[in-house]
């Protein structure tokens, strides 16, 4: 498959908080929307100490649509006990999201050292489907995002698009899909064939961009911004694109080095990474 | 299937010459020899300056077998001229491996950033298929080794055991199998299975251990030694025999933080670990 042609405009950039780092949620809503960006992920740190539905107001308020809010999860504990308090802190998550108007959540689903993968999936699988009445309620779906294999210690023991794509088969659930990171797929050789039965399940909600650098220095906050890095992004997009994903194309940069930047510069360097790269 | 039984003794434990990097190899033959290590593979480094011939021979004569010559391998480059220059590397390092007494070569197939990965996959193919005469003549086998996804930019492009599989089946020559190494491979759901076929093609020629540490802070050189981390070792090794593997477990460690302690010690420590956590 050839890959996708440019982007026209940015009708569907999306930004994650956590991009921006540095702003406040008010600061990266007025910012966001007057350099033409259309959609916000909200980070749930970047609600800290506000009243989630005067906030999602102030997004709407901006023109900004809620795409999602980033994360829930974390559903593998030792104990029992530790499971329970992973429930309620995702309960919490569903209720910030419907307060906010956000429509998915994106989960991170967990993984801890001591605990032996095969029971980690175990113990997602049973966390997600305690989540599914709630989520019905409250009008919200849950994105499974693949994380890639160096978090299989301890971020989560999901780590290709094959495995959200049976965990949604055995769910069957309309509110459970999967959010495509690019950073975390784009070496898996069945990525082509998972991202098309993603979409047949319909169950592509949520499509994130970044990029791979080399070397990259540190595992958690080193991301590149598109085109700073190796990964196909275009061809990715296409692949999306033909699986039926018509939403917004997100962009989630953790980067110490970006954060240590002026953000306006910074913002306007992501505009034109946007219209080049992706 | 059930974990391994506590290895019996050090008769299948093989060290490589990196894992304790400050020693020459003269010295680090004698100190493994001395502690009762029955094994060696070399790194190509460590023969820098050396008749490898001579090596060798120094090497059996402290009662060590000869385990494998790490590396050969970065097939894929943008240019013609870039891959014969691989191919010429890789010549040289059979005939280095011929004139040592290594029975295999270790492959670490490489990756290029702007090479796509498909691309390379075929890259690689065609590097290997071209050594297969040089590898019939000398005596001496590939052992293609999957990296973890996180090295997919610029040192394999090659980062399942499935891949490693399907590989060994296309090639479908005596001379190539596979290296399984806890470190990338451990987080594969697949992982099971693809052991199990690797034994079933004969492919299974080398098994390398070491352990995954949380955090891990470095892409490289923060290994941990095993029990130092999370990765189901003796799950791994009861899979890795039952697929009738009965060569020697090799401890492939790259560390910052133990290469700067006594290597005494260390070797002390890592004698402990194999016989605790392997």
């Amino acid at each position: 498959m050839n890959p996708a042609a440019v982007l026209p405009d940015l009708a569907r950039l999306c930004l994650h908080t956590i991009t921006t780092k540095p702003w406040s949620i008010e600061t990266a809503a007025a910012k966001y929307s007057s350099a033409g960006v259309r959609g916000i992920t909200v980070w749930r740190d970047a609600l800290s100490g506000r009243d989630p539905a005067i906030t999602g107001q102030l997004l709407r308020d901006h023109g900004l649509t809620i795409v999602s809010l980033c994360r829930g999860g974390f559903f593998p504990a030792p104990t029992a006990e530790g499971r329970a308090k992973a429930r309620d802190d995702n309960r919490r998550a569903i209720a910030e999201a419907h307060a906010l108007g956000a429509p998915l959540i994106v989960l991170v689903c967990g993984a801890v050292p001591g605990v032996p993968l095969p029971e980690s999936r175990r113990q997602i699988l049973a966390g997600i489907a305690a989540l599914l009445p709630d989520c019905q309620a409250a009008g919200v779906r849950l994105a499974i995002e693949p994380l890639h294999p160096m978090y299989a210690d301890s971020r989560s023991a999901v780590n290709t698009l094959g495995q959200a794509n049976d965990m949604v088969e055995q769910l069957q659930s309309p509110h459970v899909g999967v959010a495509v990171d690019v950073y975390h797929l784009w070496w898996d050789p069945a990525l082509e064939q998972e991202i098309a039965r993603c979409g047949r399940l319909k169950a592509l909600l949520a499509f994130h961009l970044c990029d791979w650098r080399t070397p990259t220095t540190d595992l958690l906050n080193d991301r590149g911004l598109m085109g700073e890095g190796c990964i196909p992004l275009r061809q990715i997009r296409a692949w999306v694109e033909a699986a039926g994903f018509r939403g917004f194309n997100e962009v989630e940069v953790f980067s110490t080095r970006h954060w240590a930047t002026d953000q306006d510069d910074y913002l306007g360097t992501i505009i034109q990474a946007y219209r080049e790269h992706a």
